[in-house]
């Protein structure tokens, strides 16, 4: 389906009262236009505002969604799962990319919450334990380094780890940022690069994609209708507004977003001073199967995530705080005199085989790509650690080059008219 | 310690402006003053304007303290604990004049969320239900009516209790109210009484209490000393607010009202609409020996309270909730379904002696009572339900009476200058 209603075709002469209305309403014009403020539409915003193209990010409440509930863990190594060699290829060329990412955006006086700590990878009984040296053996396997603990090196570098504690596995390269933060710094270094008074967010839905209605349905995308019956020309437009861009308007109709929402609930402690610092690195546990972790930041607050909840519903869940707090017990006791300060659900974008949707997308498969359309969706618990890896390859592929290493994320591969070059990135999972 | 400073003697003549000044500042003046817009403080300014005088209440933020947490259990049977046989029968004085109480403020539009459901209290483990039964014994002696149940019964009442529960016993006379909509119902009957546009409820802190200054320290209280600057003139003063009572200004030095905080963390749930009604009676539950209640609303809501900390900390408690979501869904599983809506953590005001400090306190031992001065604190986990019997009790001293009944609540009962003519109402604990 696509929307022409908000972008009048030259063959149409309205009133000039009606024609004046719609200059006005369409008078921005821009190079990039980003549909979608979450740490991947505003990381994409940044890499394009840098390269000198002006940019608008649209998104009604921007950083407010998964981003908002994030713990921000830059856990390449960690978050490895068996079969998702791909997904670490980028997971590990976004965390190489992290420190340049955060060089040019934090100051002294504008802070990201970016930390090189480390992880500990905590098993709570001996099967957790064994599962996490199993995983280690894929991480081995991978080059990557992983370092097994006994439970004594563990409560060395961690007082308050539980004794009872079956094992722990400790990565280096692990690190963690504050999303918040991120966004927030994000949003304002924008906002300094805007030109002309010009906004570098606006806080509207959009509506639909705007298309060069003189061709046919591959025709080129050429900006963005928002609810507010605005219109926003661009010479390339970002769809990487998460959930919602399976229900934007003017997307090829072939085209097959698989992206379902995947709940989580975060919880935020406050530690009280005589018990700071509870934790210095990133604590990850498997509790009897179940993932919990537990993210200490500078500030004395801890962020305790996450459940995976696909049962429909946006609210927090009893179910899964308690399990979380529960869980966190088990791996530091003093937990239960910490201060609960903040509950929070939000659904994070999945995909079949749990990687982004990423890149440009044909129309049908005598067709090339259709221009002017750029997609980064679908990144499921990963959104915050592949920023800097979307936003230079979105920045790429508007400069006209392309990355043979992504190709196999393109978001038609699992769009049934399109014969992919390459197989889904994890063959056998879609 | 005694304020004067801003009830200006007769002696002294101030500059014209500042007498201007003062006057404006103390230029209101009621029948009764009460410091504290709890819900207790609310009771008794409404029974005390439904007598035809004018009463303010001076409050910074009315219902906001404990009477914000509350769940509004009114468990005169099911609250009662061994030795606390005289506050038993100041409890099952206030249910009996609940009915009356509610009728004089409820209307069709104008709900205080009273109902007359009844309470199963339910016992997890084997202990848990013999301490219940232990419980029952004392019930019975004191002529309470409580049944037992089998599991198979409880569950033909309460389908989604856990059929791993112990045992269960049912109390016909222990109801609810919503103390949020009880003391925002209240405050609208005030305003509607208040006359000529007087203000019902003061939203500024009392600093003190003003005395009449030509005599010696038994002098008769005469008004309110508010942080503002401003006076109120008063012929009774109530003190009502809690814990704030013993800071007051302007007490008898030699009074000692040992009020100290005991936290309580309290979750409130929203009942999916497929689990409704997740309950129909008040749950209360013992579970390894820990309390935790069940309060089911009419709108879906569920609150689950509380615990009883000490710990100083004002902040919702990691422990606490933890502790109540776990022991909630031993007793009713389905919790864990429904969403966490809303935390909150209140200090009650304790009593060495677990009874309110209720009615008026003499200066020594020679003097009689101080005229103008009335105490209702330290209701602890009591507030709720014993609101109208301490506004019934207040109002009878106001005209001139008193109850035998209630001497023994006296609130200088822990104060050494002063010989008790009763004892401590629970002898022993004091």
């Amino acid at each position: 389906m696509i929307d022409r209603t908000r972008h009048p075709s030259p063959a149409t002469r309205p009133h000039p009262a009606v024609r004046a209305m719609s200059e006005r309403r369409a008078r921005r014009a821009v190079d990039v236009a980003v549909i979608g403020g979450g740490i991947i539409g505003l990381g994409i915003a940044w890499a394009v505002a840098q390269s000198g193209r002006t940019v608008v990010v649209i998104d009604p409440d921007p950083a407010g969604g998964a981003t908002y509930a994030a713990a921000g863990m830059l856990a390449a190594v960690s978050e490895l799962h068996y079969q998702e060699e791909e997904l670490l290829e980028l997971m590990l060329a976004s965390s190489a990319l992290y420190p340049a990412f955060i060089e040019s955006l934090q100051t002294a006086s504008d802070p990201t919450g970016y930390q090189r700590t480390r992880t500990i990878n905590v098993g709570a009984e001996a099967a957790d334990r064994q599962a996490l040296a199993d995983l280690r053996g894929v991480q081995l396997a991978n080059g990557l380094g992983v370092e097994p603990l006994t439970v004594r090196e563990a409560r060395e570098l961690e007082p308050l780890l539980s004794p009872r504690i079956s094992g722990a596995f400790l990565v280096e390269q692990d690190h963690q940022v504050d999303p918040r933060q991120l966004s927030a710094r994000i949003q304002l270094a924008l906002a300094a690069l805007a030109k002309d008074g010009q906004l570098a967010v606006i806080r509207v839905r959009a509506r639909g994609l705007l298309h060069d209605v003189s061709t046919d349905a591959a025709s080129r995308v050429t900006g963005v209708a928002l609810v507010d019956g605005s219109t926003l020309r661009a010479t390339e437009v970002v769809v990487a507004n998460g959930l919602g861009a399976a229900g934007l308007r003017g997307l090829p109709e072939q085209l097959n977003l698989p992206i379902r929402p995947v709940y989580g609930d975060v919880i935020r402690l406050r530690v009280p001073e005589h018990l700071r610092p509870l934790l210095t690195c990133t604590v990850r546990g498997l509790v009897h199967g179940l993932p919990v972790y537990l993210v200490p930041r500078t500030d004395g607050t801890l962020v305790i995530g996450a459940t995976q909840r696909e049962d429909g519903s946006s609210a927090v869940s009893v179910g899964g705080v308690h399990q979380l707090l529960r869980d966190a017990q088990v791996l530091v006791p003093a937990i239960s005199e910490l201060e609960l300060i903040e509950l929070t659900a939000r659904a994070r974008p999945g995909t079949p085989d749990n990687a982004p949707l990423l890149g440009r997308v044909g129309c049908s498969q005598a067709d090339g790509d259709i221009p002017g359309l750029i997609i980064a969706t679908g990144f499921f618990r990963h959104g915050v650690l592949l920023t800097p890896v979307a936003a230079q390859y979105c920045l790429q592929l508007i400069e006209g080059n392309d990355d043979d290493r992504w190709r196999s994320f393109r978001p038609d591969r699992f769009s049934a008219s399109r014969a992919l070059a390459s197989a889904s990135p994890h063959g056998g999972h879609s």
